[in-house]
């Protein structure tokens, strides 16, 4: 056998520390689900004319070829070659135009699934991770009020995390409307090339990007100036004032920066009203990428803002189009392996125990193994998980067993033999024990009725103090 | 955009027959837990020469090259090519060894992962393909009652499918033992060709066996017929004494004989007393792999036996060692894309919605959105899943747009202006009513304790009659 080694940037976990991402993925999913979020998987590969349809992740795109077609060197001009996917947004805009006949729009679908990325491993960049997305995706329209529901149901994904010790989650949001309308109201131009500049604004400093600016853009130093000025605005609805007062001393009006002031005092309201305090105006938040028409979102975790951004995404008015139809939509997307990496790298979560099995089965004999074997059967008609000991080993080393793996309940079926068993039927029926092997405590229990308290039926995901 | 089309091989579903494959998917993963075990995940990635370690299926593995690095010629002569796992058993031996003084002995884990191979596809196969596989190792070595406890896992697995009409399974079981036992006791010296030969019985019949029997291990005619007439036996525990009186007949003794026998009736034996029919012995069953060591499972879905085996596996001694330590396990895996893929194509079962949704909160006018979404919000904290209408369109056309998605339940908020709405306060609170869409019964409910029947609460999957 080869070399056994870890693959750098390909994350595996042992069993306590899947149970935790488990946990996420399932929180998540109920979650999208309460809010009538379908699910749907894509196949991992797209040709890769696709997947090269968006251009800047190119490089990191896993090429796929069969062995037996290696020696064939005709296979890279293949147009049908298959590469893996590098995010879930392009097969969905894929998954929506091959199935728009059978789909009812709007069309809110959540997807999480592993993508896979060439690029090089480093502190929280994976090879291959888990994206958690959600998408409402329209016919030709799709009304601005999705843009104020999407954060929110992700806000509401974060506060039901926050039991198993996950940090609160703050949700920036801005409207690329706003920006592109106040840079077109004090006259500049070039306004795709100011978003980029604006991204980097946490990365190189206000200097730097003024500097940039000014020799990317042809900015003014007053331009300039203003632009970083309302970069620097965030906060609750009262940053949309400061907007607003901002506008009135450059004289930058326009009906661009209006509506999308409408839009994003919208969202903020409503996240008000709804009583989130997790969700934030920032107006620095541009989004690197072209495809955004509205409102555009990154997340930070709190004590955790080194990370970067662990849930973007934004309002796009062309997801897809076959050339008749346009689907407008708008998304978020989680890092989920990014946010479980950090989460248990920084000791913040665990399984309270590393198994589903909440009771061991003793054996009290190899050929009685069938009455534990009946015990069990028994138990997990009540949905109780439990497993039968290896061995018939002394009951000392049955429940050294159980304590090893942590599993909170050890049953003792009767010991008696046949002959005992025999007498005990005319004066008293055998007893099955179950142990509670924290607290020693042992207690006489029926194999049809016993049941274990309920926080110890299943593993938990409890914050580390 | 790229023509877009399905690419053969490559399934993948539409929401409502998604929620089928999710709801098999979580039985599963709930029976596996029920029986102690652990859920793991390895990644979708080996080095070539790992996947190369298991001859066969070598033609059918997919390479990974990175986009940027195709121009480069050597790429072919790297060492560390990776390619995607084409089945769940070679990654999870690499993770035992990899893992092996972090994990306790014997380890149980069940792993629902995608696996890929570049096969042709054809009916019931596919190039990328979901496994759910459970597997118990030990270390150096793993008692025998783990080859009698594996298939009534899956057998239990089966049991709990069959709500959602999935067709009854038989798990049908043979033991390495008493096929080599028997033939070895009849003096037939090439064991392994003799299994390969028999593992082709249902394929190409009798004759024709036999006729291969004679030509490739050099068996008499008589030899021939006493394997053929072992293959033909089958049934519960009485097929045992079958096999003794076949071995009586032939003079087929060997201790090996013995043991298999030992083994597989202890199997058949637990099975009959935890009163499951769905095991049976079959003498015919083989497995053409080379390292099987004691029992072997092959399962049919009754009415649907064209498909071939949808769960298989097996006993082996070595499923992996580091030179040291030998890791000798049991296990099986099922196929759940072939069995989904079946299931849904014969109409035996559906979701009985297309969306998570129990609830419909109408919208009386666009700037009372609000009130709807506080509605919806109210709901979900008693874990109702709902949405709110996409417009404030007529009722009549947000009911229909519960309709075609097959919401229940419609939820309308008061209707009452503001005027109205004060002067309600002095005589009557305003009324929420919710609709039943199905029987059109319309009843006041109050958002803060209305519950839908638990029948409708999440989509359902229900047989189709």
């Amino acid at each position: 056998m080869a070399r056994i080694a870890p693959l750098s940037g390909f994350p595996e976990q042992l069993p306590a520390d899947y149970l935790v991402e488990q946990a996420i993925v399932d929180s998540l999913r109920h979650t999208f689900e309460l809010h009538g979020f379908s699910g749907i998987e894509t196949r991992a590969v797209e040709p890769v004319s696709q997947l090269l349809s968006k251009g800047e992740t190119s490089k990191e795109i896993y090429l796929l070829s069969r062995l037996q077609d290696a020696a064939n060197e005709n296979r890279r001009e293949d147009k049908n070659q298959l590469g893996l996917h590098f995010d879930l947004t392009v097969p969905f805009a894929r998954y929506v135009i091959e199935n728009a006949g059978k789909l009812q729009f709007p069309f809110k679908r959540y997807q999480i699934q592993k993508v896979w990325r060439g690029e090089r491993p480093q502190d929280g960049r994976f090879r291959e991770f888990i994206q958690a997305d959600i998408d409402v995706v329209g016919q030709n329209s799709l009304p601005a009020h999705y843009e104020v529901e999407l954060p929110l149901v992700m806000a509401d994904a974060f506060r039901r995390l926050k039991e198993f010790g996950v940090p609160s989650v703050k949700i920036l949001v801005n409207n690329r409307k706003v920006s592109q309308g106040f840079y077109q109201g004090i006259g500049i131009s070039n306004v795709e090339e100011t978003l980029r500049c604006i991204d980097k604004l946490d990365k190189i400093g206000s200097d730097a990007v003024a500097e940039l600016l000014r020799a990317t853009t042809g900015a003014t130093a007053e331009q300039a100036q203003a632009c970083l000025e309302l970069a620097q605005i965030s906060g609750g609805s009262a940053a949309l004032d400061q907007v607003k007062a901002l506008a009135g001393k450059y004289g930058a009006h326009s009906e661009l920066l209006d509506t999308g002031l409408a839009e994003l005092g919208a969202l903020i309201i409503a996240a008000e009203a709804q009583g989130s305090d997790s969700i934030e105006v920032d107006l620095k938040i541009a989004r690197g990428l072209d495809y955004y028409t509205g409102a555009v979102y990154e997340s930070v975790l709190e004590g955790h803002e080194d990370l970067g951004s662990i849930c973007s995404g934004g309002r796009y008015d062309s997801l897809a189009t076959d050339g008749k139809t346009t689907y407008p939509g708008v998304g978020l997307s989680i890092g989920v392996s990014r946010l479980v990496s950090r989460l248990l790298n920084a000791g913040l979560m665990k399984a309270n125990r590393a198994v589903p099995t909440a009771v061991l089965v003793a054996v009290v004999a190899e050929e009685k193994r069938g009455e534990s074997d009946w015990v069990a059967a028994q138990l997990r008609e009540r949905g109780i998980a439990c497993e039968v000991a290896p061995s018939a080993a002394k009951f000392g080393k049955q429940i050294q067993f159980a304590e090893r793996r942590g599993i909170p309940f050890v049953w003792f079926p009767p010991e008696l033999g046949p002959v005992e068993l025999a007498s005990a039927e005319i004066n008293e029926s055998p007893q099955h024990q179950v142990k509670d092997i924290r607290s020693g405590e042992q207690v006489a229990a029926d194999p049809a009725t016993w049941l274990p308290p309920s926080q110890d039926a299943k593993p938990r995901i409890v914050p580390v103090n």
